[in-house]
């Protein structure tokens, strides 16, 4: 349903030079105006108050003058625009998309080349872009820079990670913004590839609240054909500037007219809810491109991979990493390799015995040998098994059992090779039945000098996405530029990683309890992610006593995260045995939904704590998830959020008494009881801990 | 037929220093050893004369030690080697490959690191290669710079092309070693991408001429996995350096043990004839890697190419290069389109009729609205037709003619697009029942930053080769890197352009009359070229009286191009009409054979003359090319090549008495003989002229 509310256009004058909007509920105003020199400048209002101070825009062309200055208003345009729609798979069934929208066409004097300036303003806060148009002026153009500012108005509290051109694999920094300094981090934090941008840049989505207790969020949305943006921050003034990602020669993007930049976005709010729970990432790329999404299906799944992260097997078949041009080489298995026929089907057994969707098998493929570090290009062909890997054999049990295979394409960051090779690689998914694939892209890239949030690389993991879609399969990209809303415009690219996932507690320094209490007001704005939860043997020395790493979280959050992390792709990563051993928790993992009619966040506090409660589609079932950071919490819920008149079996998989993520984190206890609109539960959360209810219709 | 002659190895002590090595004639002799400083060198004598004088050898290495001293001999081993062998096409059906071997396994102290240094001595020439075995001390490495000297004795005269990383599309520039300065170039030449290395930088092949008439060629063999070695001379002493082509970063080559360096080459002999019959290129490259070479044939053809030259047609549909975002546009076609249907038809039956094999169609593809000149990614998709061209119609026409359709692929140098696009386009060209494909390389290249001659593009067209495997395909590619034997290994590698071929003398300064002459020293001696000869209507001011440019030869040395310039794949290049106009001469390229028994080298000065004589394979009828610079010239040839005995009617194409290349291009006569095996004839060539000759056996 769309309906346009009203529509006017204002034609003004050469001489004018301010403009405002506001959003749908006037809480948000923006003020658009030119500055002296002829530079466009916008400043927010939250309810009156400036969140955003004047800020100028501008973008640096290659070989021709700066769009920063000598501008006139050629004409205005406001629009208002509310429809809602409804997205393949998701957190709910409606999404409304309903914002003021002010286009400002601009023209420089002297090389009368015109650039429009495009604001939409939502209740929950403020987007624009460049807009180029098509013009005799401007076809083909360089962008060598783009100088956007976003200037707060006081210190805030940050939470950052550093800007990397090649990571966004970062434990998050909560500080004052004031306080950003890269040169103090410790980098010994198992990323695999680094390129940190200077001391002060940062990432978006950068998540920060003011000292006044309001809520604000810088990021983008719809990059298409452009670079990651990052910020660099002016720590003594409290200003944001543009900072892109370049390529191998240092240009930044390069464009035809007529196109358009990405949106830059500026959520508020007083309400951490209203940010956490925005669509408008979403909202602001375009509409399904795919006539026919029946393929585009939830998967639940296992996989041989958690046991390779605990060194119990290995990804590759000869058991060491030291090959020399092995591909021509005879490979003397190790008898370690986990991705093994039988392993395979034991997983196929046990996702179908569970009522699992699907089998991830890592490793499957020649090439692991040497894969990693040694910024090699042809690694591997992405369809030549391993020989203790049966693809027919494998193919047919997956069948017998209703269980679908996921690919996997690990790239180590060889795009080029991967490219070349994608058709063959989809052809065999298709030939062998595989509905999905999920990819890798650890190491530095090649084409060589490319960044993984370069131009280059965003083009490649959107041209994924859209071959995956010629062929009907569906792709969960790990190591890629985060997302920033690509999933609406092509949902068959249903979950990326590109945060810290939850792989880095088994090898590394780990993420810290309140990890998962700010992915969702950063990493998720922008698409689903493969956080890959469900760990049950928390603690790593249960495989080696010589190892101190673990899962910074109770068992009973491991659960919780389910709901509060959203993805339709969910992985129960850890080892089937460990299921196997707790099986009344285990049950939350089966149950749990994957796609939604709708979703709540009752409570919501950036780093410290996040409840959220979903209604599964097409169902009557509600699931609950409610997390904390190192701090034990309490709180209680109304469940004003259930059908009214009905009746629930509540499960509650909450911490044990004295669970604690660090010295007892495997503690947990299941009660059941019955619950209606009208009830409250208390949540009671451990340090680290978490709740995790499912409601169920009572008939 | 492989036969090693003898074998024998001696394990010297680590004190050992020097080595000699001969040609199988002994006319060559190579001295290595090592310098005070433990580094390899060589030099080189011709008949007891020093040729290359003490050259040092060397590799730097990024991020680690440089490989140019502290090295001593581990071991030393000598071998020879006769063989010959059958080239799937080529200038004669055997190919002796006979050459002396040395091998010095020599390792640096304190690194440990291993090299091997390998010495070919041929009779006409040396080659060496750089060999890095599977060590523990080097597994993975940067190329940052090689220091191979080759160190001249004498202020030789040169036949040199500016060292371009992305061209080699230059006229000869003919002067002393000391003479060489890019910097005096005029560079309005027509070319489109330039990349001077620096001012006295050259390409190899590299054509030289002693003092004392000693000719000398520099070049490389079997460049697999590498850049392209361009050559840097120091003019006040007679020293050339390798200067390897860079990556986007500055890097040269990304190696990984074991593996080798390609092949330097040293040609020398004091008979020019030796080198421009060589095949030491072709030898010091691996053997056939397809098994079933039955797909791979001899091509005639004629096409839609020249018309597009002279202006008389477009590529583009809508006519006109200046489209935005032209892929989501609608094209207004403007009527001038030379790829239409009812156009190729007219082709398909002019060679069904003539005995052509194929007929080539320019701009049949969508994309070519901006195809050039503004490094865009996306131009072509190689699979989507304008919709004045049916490939059903024209598919099935070309079959009911028996006429084969060689597809286009024009990449714009958008490597990465091809890649992604590569096997959608062959499958494709198997669909439609097209057996070989032209490609283009014109502009910037993406990945960008990369050059055309680097290694991510060696490896490239190396690749291309292999995928047209694949599908049982050949390829004809157009500005990629010039060949250095490849086409041994992949003969289905039918042809390449990859120097300054015919078309520039339809629209640029053009190819001056003794650049024909030169080709066969230097570009010709990797791998055949697609040159595009046959142009009769010579003035481009009979299509635009307002045009002074002119292809630079008479008509009659057009035709003996089809025998000098020695490739499988010949093109009729000029308009239909224009040999409608001229069948006697026509019948030449009608009649005049594409693979070849044998080919005798009767007569050769670089950049003066060259008369060629090859014999039909699978048959008696032997042809004739004699070309000439500007200079008009007078020989007699001895025709004791045919066969004793025999009698053979010789048709005689030659330039009419006042034939001119500038003022009388066109005048031709032609003759008809009786000759034997004891038969003269008296060649009689015009300035800028040539003449062809066909023997045919009476029975």
């Amino acid at each position: 349903m769309k309906h346009l509310l009203f529509l006017f256009m204002a034609f003004l004058l050469n001489t004018a030079y301010s403009q405002n909007i506001q959003s749908p509920s006037k809480k948000i105003s923006v003020d658009f105006k030119l500055t002296p020199s002829g530079q466009p400048s916008y400043a927010i209002n939250y309810n009156s108050k400036l969140v955003i101070s004047e800020s100028t825009l501008g973008i640096k062309l290659k070989d021709k003058p700066a769009l920063d200055a000598n501008f006139v208003i050629d004409s205005v345009k406001n629009s208002s625009f509310n429809e809602s729609w409804k997205p393949v798979l998701g957190e709910q069934e409606n999404i409304v998309n309903h914002y003021n929208e002010l286009i400002i066409a601009l023209s420089q004097k002297e090389t009368h080349i015109k650039m429009n300036l495009i604001f939409r303003v939502f209740d929950e806060g403020v987007a624009f872009r460049y807009d180029f148009p098509k013009q005799k002026d401007l076809n083909y153009f360089i962008i060598s820079d783009e100088v956007s500012q976003f200037n707060l108005t006081d210190n805030h509290k940050v939470f950052w990670i550093p800007g990397d051109f090649d990571s966004q694999e970062y434990v998050y920094n909560e500080t004052l913004f004031s306080e950003i300094d890269n040169s103090k981090l410790n980098l010994n934090n198992g990323i695999g590839v680094k390129s940190i941008a200077g001391k002060y840049t940062v990432q978006s989505p950068l998540m920060m609240k003011s000292p006044s207790g309001l809520y604000l969020n810088i990021f983008e949305a719809a990059v298409v054909n452009y670079p990651v943006m990052h910020l660099d921050a002016a720590v003594k003034n409290n200003k944001l500037t543009s900072h892109l990602v370049p390529n191998a020669i240092g240009d930044k993007a390069y464009l035809q007219a007529p196109c358009v930049s990405p949106w830059r976005t500026i959520m508020v709010s007083d309400d951490a809810r209203d940010i956490v729970g925005s669509k408008m990432i979403l909202n602001l790329n375009e509409p399904c491109k795919i006539d026919d999404t029946s393929f585009i299906k939830p998967m639940k799944y296992v996989g041989i991979w958690w046991e390779m992260h605990v060194g119990k097997s290995t990804w590759d078949y000869a058991g060491s990493q030291n090959a020399q041009n092995s591909l021509t080489q005879d490979l003397i298995p190790s008898g370690k390799h986990g991705a093994t026929t039988e392993n395979t089907k034991r997983h196929i057994d046990f996702a179908a015995k569970n009522g699992f969707d699907g089998v991830l098998v890592e490793g499957w493929n020649v090439g692991w040998e040497d894969w990693f570090g040694n910024w090699k290009e042809e690694v591997f062909d992405f369809t030549t098994p391993y020989p203790d890997f049966d693809l027919d054999v494998i193919t047919a049990y997956a069948k017998s059992k209703n269980v679908k295979m996921i690919m996997h394409h690990e790239t180590s960051g060889s795009v080029a090779n991967y490219e070349r090779h994608l058709d063959r690689a989809l052809e065999l998914m298709k030939k062998y039945n595989y509905p999905a694939a999920k990819s890798g892209y650890v190491g530095k890239i090649i084409p060589r000098g490319e960044f993984h949030d370069g131009q280059t690389m965003v083009n490649h993991f959107n041209f994924v996405a859209r071959r995956f879609a010629d062929y009907r399969l569906m792709i969960n990209s790990h190591e890629s530029s985060r997302p920033t809303g690509y999933s609406r415009t092509y949902p068959n690219y249903i979950a990326a990683e590109a945060a810290r996932g939850n792989e880095f507690n088994a090898w590394s320094t780990g993420n810290p309890p309140m990890h998962e209490t700010i992915l969702p007001f950063t990493r998720l704005l922008g698409g689903p992610m493969d956080y890959t939860p469900g760990i049950f043997e928390i603690k790593m020395s249960y495989y080696d006593k010589s190892k101190t790493e673990q899962v910074q979280t109770t068992l009973a959050k491991q659960l919780a995260l389910y709901v509060t992390m959203y993805s339709p792709l969910q992985m129960a990563a850890d080892l089937l045995e460990n299921y196997e051993k707790y099986p009344d928790a285990f049950q939350f993992i089966k149950d749990v939904a994957l796609d939604w009619q709708d979703s709540k966040y009752l409570e919501a506090e950036p780093g410290d704590f996040l409840t959220v409660v979903r209604k599964a589609k097409n169902s009557e079932k509600w699931f609950l998830g409610a997390i904390t950071d190192e701090n034990a919490r309490k709180s209680e819920i109304k469940l004003d959020f259930l059908t009214k008149g009905k009746k629930y079996k509540a499960i509650i998989y909450e911490d044990a008494k004295d669970a604690d993520w660090k010295n007892n984190p495997i503690a947990y206890k299941i009660s059941t009881i019955e619950v209606t609109s009208k009830s409250k539960i208390k949540l009671n959360l451990a340090p680290g801990g978490g709740t995790a209810i499912s409601f169920e219709p009572i008939n």
